[in-house]
């Protein structure tokens, strides 16, 4: 025993142990806040300007020459790295793509905050793990199928005229047409909705400026209502769609009885974008294919990526959605499969849907902050092409039509609607804006960002010549969509900007064959030909497509739930939840209730004794109201796992239909003595022989 | 038109468009190697030393001060910042908590490089929504009944001599006791074998030095072969246990037919630690609730955290496993639930089993990098205890007994086998190890990470008096388990410590009621008193509870499969891969086989015509070969979605049970005509009504 610092009795416990013992939950929570405050006292002090002493400046050098950083490596640093506490200005929600979830991504840290499940079950977070009439596992079901799992495209953020104001988060899942509505005091999915006309879609979700609809467009024609024709009967019988979901702010809910679609050609509907300002009361789709191609390589004929690019120009899809309401509210409808549409005939003839054409295979189309101008990036065409409102609706108001499709929708003559031209690069795919009169777009086979001038009213703003390229910024590697600060809103606020690069290709570390996606910052606050990228992010939870970003201070998360027994559910103070007190086990015939409550460190009650084919129903209530203090719930081969966040309750229900000796545990490491936080469901074998025969001894 | 810049005619595309359809998929690769080449040039020329010249210095500071950085942060942000392109030095490899994940972490940079999925079926990765006879669907079966989560806690990288060697991952779930096997050359998980003795365990994955065995150690008391026995029977028939799996390598498979179990009493056995060097042969597990308390605070008992905290000391249990390893092949076990299992009689009488009493409520018994020493930290004592092995093997030869438990395990005296004891704060839970000498506790209570000074041979190592507290680092908040750069293994780096801590309150962002985890970065660079954090990472996709950091030059992923038409589940060429030309879709009564080739950018065939009813098996290759060229595969409504790797074959199954127009597509963005990538499923209506209801006009 060489030991020289043994201050205790050897072989026993120190005292101190039972001390602990008896407060530690609570010594627990008050060490984190004398950790915070002295943490907090940091972060928010006075701090006098930092001027770096030549110790200083030569510590930092070597560091940088130790790391072969240079310069530029230093300012990128230190634009983007975030102390400890102190909180990022933006949060990034991106869609996880096939993870069928939603990220949320601080900036400029560029640090992943966190998760949020919605198509695919995600057990850490206990979604869709609540045993029979699992809420979730509900909402995922197609036509009496389970589907879980989603391809989540576009996230829309909740707007007020045209801002976002933080109160919900709307995602659509593209491989199977659903469109689920997050709630951002909470970030759970309150709601998923299945579109009644199509398989798969695309165009979801866009909002109006003040979110009254949220926009799902579709994207490859198909027979509405889930129908079958083959495809030789493609013209007649497959068509698009757009289907506006009436939201219900109050409810925070779509409202699916108020809610409708329209019909549209077997064109394959692109990206969506609502006007604002000028152009309130419109929207904007694209669409590519429509040559109507139908493929069948597999018969020597052209493949779809020929065949659906073969014409020069597409369709921009103009569709004026307050007209289409009313229209929707007259009555003037097909149903189709128990949903309401405004067929294309009805349409032309109210005069809800024109067309006007944009270079070959567009992607994004995007509405200016001001809402005069609507921008086409067309992946085949080097160019962006800006049409203005006041263009179209001239052109609308005289008539100015080249023709009709052949399903007899007008189109608008291009020389009139057109604005400008701006020769970008190639690829373009996606345009944001910023508050200097800059818009950017995406170059996909350029795997480059372009900065380039807005005219019009834009002009003032910026010392460039209007609908000019300004600036071109490499990134790594074949870039799909952007995202600057806001910079899909009426106000965007520049400063920064997300390239979602498709390939990382040798950017990180080789994670097998399957490689993250490459999110890159860049920094967009000079004006004029530097854009620098000031950040690599990984993601290798998913492959997202689209982004918004919000200034962090929008948002009005609840760090606990309003009251001790609240169902997120519902988003109320639940009845059912179990007061302190009135914990125990009740049988009514198989039937077995169970009511708990939950507290660090320990479930009341601990043992749950059941009979082999009861039906148990167990309501579980978190008597907590600290920040942070989550506790999860498990039972080991039962499939159930819970997340339970400060004073949230939850009921679930499960056959008892295997005897046997099962540990239920907290599953989140709440406190010292987390270990110990559990207890067991005994489930009494029907005849006694199960028992024995696996009895040891 | 106001546009100055417009250099095509107007009104069409450019011609240009039609030259880029034809080589598009060809120009995407080009156009990134072009830019990777241009990146790497900047990354691996050789640089001049950074001089910071006054204006540089000035800007640097000016961001500093813009942004209320000190200088503590700018060395910090100078210290993790890795620019584009450069790759981090180390892999970290974290448990996922109960999101039933493994996520991989660049250390420096602290970016979350890519997440595995293992217990619980992920969209993405294609894990899980193949169809019927799903692989990975069927693994995660647990008597007849799906149970797609877990709660890994403790990953483990294959060792060879102690040493991380990169091939292996093992990953144990606690709530199912189930362990994954990860072959980290396509970071796809090959196998998950169940406990067939307890329905949920603790301490999974520890491996022997050459991973000849993966460790298991069970927690909480059970009947073993998932009986039932009441709680009042507990001393009787509940049992701890602790389960060798044997690792066949060359197969990359646990060869459960070599595996072999141990009757433990029921104490809540928790983590274990496999003895090296001077203790290769042995390994150690901790236990708590030695007193076998079964709480019951519904009866108004003491709560199981009371109980099972009562005595000073519990057992660090000691087990010669070659020794079991030849009793086992001597075919002394019982065989509970089909699995051998040797009793704790046979342990006694063999010499198999000793206990050494340990200070009340152990978490991490951890041994020093030379195999000399075992250090336990237990959450309810201020003071880490370390034992030698030489002591204990000399006690058990001269057996320094003091008695024994109430089940005849020898209690070896504490004064025989303990070497030292260290005071390191309040909550001590888990210890790892630098190249200097040094040990490093975790403190849950403290919030704080301990430094202390190893003694023995270690004490010429460092400068230090022996077994000494060194320094402390407060950490935000209740920190969990740690882990130094290779710090468990025979030979650690030092350099970086991960403080994994499992409360983040106030440090980032408030994202609803549930919070992230924090990962903090620590620098151990320098010996002594200093050790700040360096970085806060905040882990939102699940609740990690241990990690490994392994040099990222060890590790040597595939970047691309071996041979176009790899299978990953056989880990070869699949001779039912499609070869290009073969393409296309077969029929025998009701049963369809399609057999596709998917590459940049169209799906051969990209039709398939099947009848409502038929058994659909569809074959697809990926004719891939360039590194990050994935594709993915989805059928909307069906369930089925596919991540493909360049070179990988899937085959999958299912009933085309309803009929419709399904368009199939390409999940992942792969190249400009991406969208183009795609085809329908036709199942044709059994009844000729179906499909006409649905039809439009």
């Amino acid at each position: 025993m060489k030991g020289t610092s043994v201050t205790r009795t050897r072989g026993r416990a120190c005292p101190l142990a039972m001390v602990l013992l008896c407060g530690l939950a609570l010594q627990t929570v008050a060490t984190s806040a004398q950790a915070q405050d002295s943490r907090r006292r940091r972060t928010t002090q006075e701090q006098k300007p930092l001027v770096l002493t030549p110790e200083q400046t030569a510590q930092l050098t070597k560091i940088a020459n130790d790391r072969k950083l240079n310069i530029d490596d230093l300012v990128a640093a230190s634009k983007t790295y975030t102390p400890s506490g102190r909180l990022d200005e933006y949060v990034l929600f991106s869609s996880g793509g096939q993870s069928g979830q939603v990220f949320a991504i601080g900036v400029p840290s560029m640090r992943l905050l966190r998760s949020i499940a919605v198509f695919t079950p995600e057990s850490w977070q206990g979604y869709g793990f609540s045993g029979l009439d699992d809420p979730v596992q509900e909402r995922l079901m197609i036509n009496g199928k389970s589907v879980p799992w989603g391809d989540t495209h576009h996230p829309a953020l909740s707007e007020t005229a045209g801002d976002y104001d933080g109160q919900f988060l709307f995602i659509g899942d593209k491989a199977n047409a659903r469109l689920g509505v997050i709630d951002l005091r909470d970030w759970e999915t309150k709601q998923i909705v299945k579109n009644p006309l199509t398989i798969s879609d695309h165009g979801a979700a866009f909002v109006t400026p003040n979110t009254d609809y949220v926009i799902e467009g579709g994207q490859y024609g198909t027979v509405l209502g889930y129908g079958y024709a083959p495809p030789e009967d493609y013209k007649k019988s497959y068509r698009g769609m757009v289907t506006m979901w009436k939201f219900d702010r109050a409810k925070g809910r779509i409202d699916t009885t108020k809610s409708f679609a329209m019909e549209l050609p077997p064109y394959w509907q692109d990206l969506a974008d609502a006007g604002k300002g000028a152009s309130d009361g419109y929207f904007f789709i694209n669409s590519f294919n429509t040559e109507m191609a139908t493929g069948g390589v597999e018969d020597g004929k052209p493949p779809f990526e020929a065949g659906a690019s073969k014409r020069d120009m597409d369709y921009l899809h103009i569709i004026d959605w307050k007209k289409a309401e009313k229209v929707f509210n007259e009555g003037k409808v097909k149903v189709i499969n128990g949903f309401p549409v405004i067929m294309m005939d009805t349409s032309i003839a109210e005069g809800l849907l024109y067309f006007a054409p944009e270079p070959k295979s567009p992607h994004g189309v995007d509405v200016t902050p001001n809402g005069q101008y609507m921008v086409v990036a067309g992946k085949l065409d080097p160019h962006v092409t800006v049409y203005s409102i006041d263009r179209i609706k001239k052109a609308i108001a005289e008539k100015k039509y080249t023709g009709t499709d052949e399903y007899g929708v007008p189109i608008l003559s291009f020389d009139a609607v057109m604005e400008a031209q701006v020769e970008v690069g190639l690829g373009p795919l996606h345009t944001q804006f910023d508050d200097k009169g800059y818009a950017y777009t995406s170059l996909f086979l350029d795997s480059a960002v372009a900065r380039w001038s807005l005219g019009g009213e834009y002009a003032d703003k910026h010392s460039e010549q209007p609908w000019k390229l300004v600036a071109k910024t490499p990134v790594q590697y074949n870039i799909g969509h952007l995202c600057t600060a806001e910079g899909d809103t009426v106000s965007p606020d520049g400063k920064y900007l997300i390239a979602m690069n498709k390939w990382s290709v040798d950017r990180f570390v080789q994670t097998g064959p399957l490689m993250p996606q490459n999110f890159q910052l860049l920094d967009i606050e000079s004006p004029g030909t530097t854009m620098p990228v000031l950040y690599d992010l990984p993601i290798g939870v998913g492959e997202p497509h689209y982004c918004q970003m919000i200034k962090a201070d929008k948002l009005k998360s609840w760090g606990v739930y309003p009251e001790v027994g609240w169902n997120p559910h519902t988003q109320s103070l639940d009845p059912n939840a179990p007061k302190k007190g009135d914990e125990g086990v009740t049988r009514q015939g198989n039937k077995v209730l169970v009511k708990m409550t939950a507290v660090r460190s320990h479930f009341t009650p601990e043992h749950v004794m059941v009979n082999e084919g009861d039906e148990v129903t167990w309501r579980i209530v978190v008597n907590e109201t600290t920040v942070d203090a989550t506790h999860g719930f498990c039972i080991g081969g039962y499939n159930i796992n819970l997340s339970m966040e400060p004073g949230e309750y939850t009921e679930f229900r499960f056959i008892a239909d295997r005897a046997g000796t099962y540990p239920f545990y907290c599953t989140e490491f709440c406190s010292a003595l987390h270990l110990e936080m559990m207890g067991y469901l005994h489930v009494k074998p029907a005849s006694k022989g199960t028992a024995d025969a696996a009895t040891v001894k």
